[in-house]
């Protein structure tokens, strides 16, 4: 589903013009990505909640000349489903 | 930060009633959830895709008595952050 598919999703359900929910969306980024950056872990209602976690470094092999190299460690955002997501994927998963 | 926290800053910024705000991420919590379970990937531009990952099965261990036990296959929701995301988390992994 591309950001175009969900914006008009989005609007037809809402009953609002396509530019108001790309806004919204946008707005919806910006402070969810700034969060992040502070390292604050963002709760969503009904569907889960983001949060940053440090990898740690690692050495790792260059397979066309064998060298090692250190990976070094990052931030990476992790995303943790809610419940609802979560046992919905499970009754998909059990059903398979 | 809270889903109260989000929903009053948000609000704040759109000039929007909390109510108004609180209802539009329900319904985009409730079209992403709805698409991930058709395993469709959702994208979100300037923030990331949200998409579905089968994770293989796997034998553990019980650490009280040693026994091992099998972990079912399950899927999981996996978030993958957009450039603007990871660039902003890199800057700040690398002047840590």
């Amino acid at each position: 589903m591309k950001n175009k598919e969900l914006v008009t999703e989005l609007a037809a359900r809402m009953g609002w013009t396509a530019q108001e929910v790309a806004e919204t969306l946008s707005v919806l980024s910006s402070v969810v990505s700034s969060r992040l950056v502070d390292n604050d872990t963002i709760y969503l209602q009904g569907f889960g909640q983001f949060e940053v976690k440090k990898k740690a470094e690692r050495i790792s092999v260059n397979p066309s000349n064998g060298k090692r190299y250190l990976v070094p460690p990052k931030l990476v955002p992790v995303f943790k489903p809610g419940t609802t997501v979560k046992n919905k994927l499970k009754e998909l998963g059990d059903h398979e």
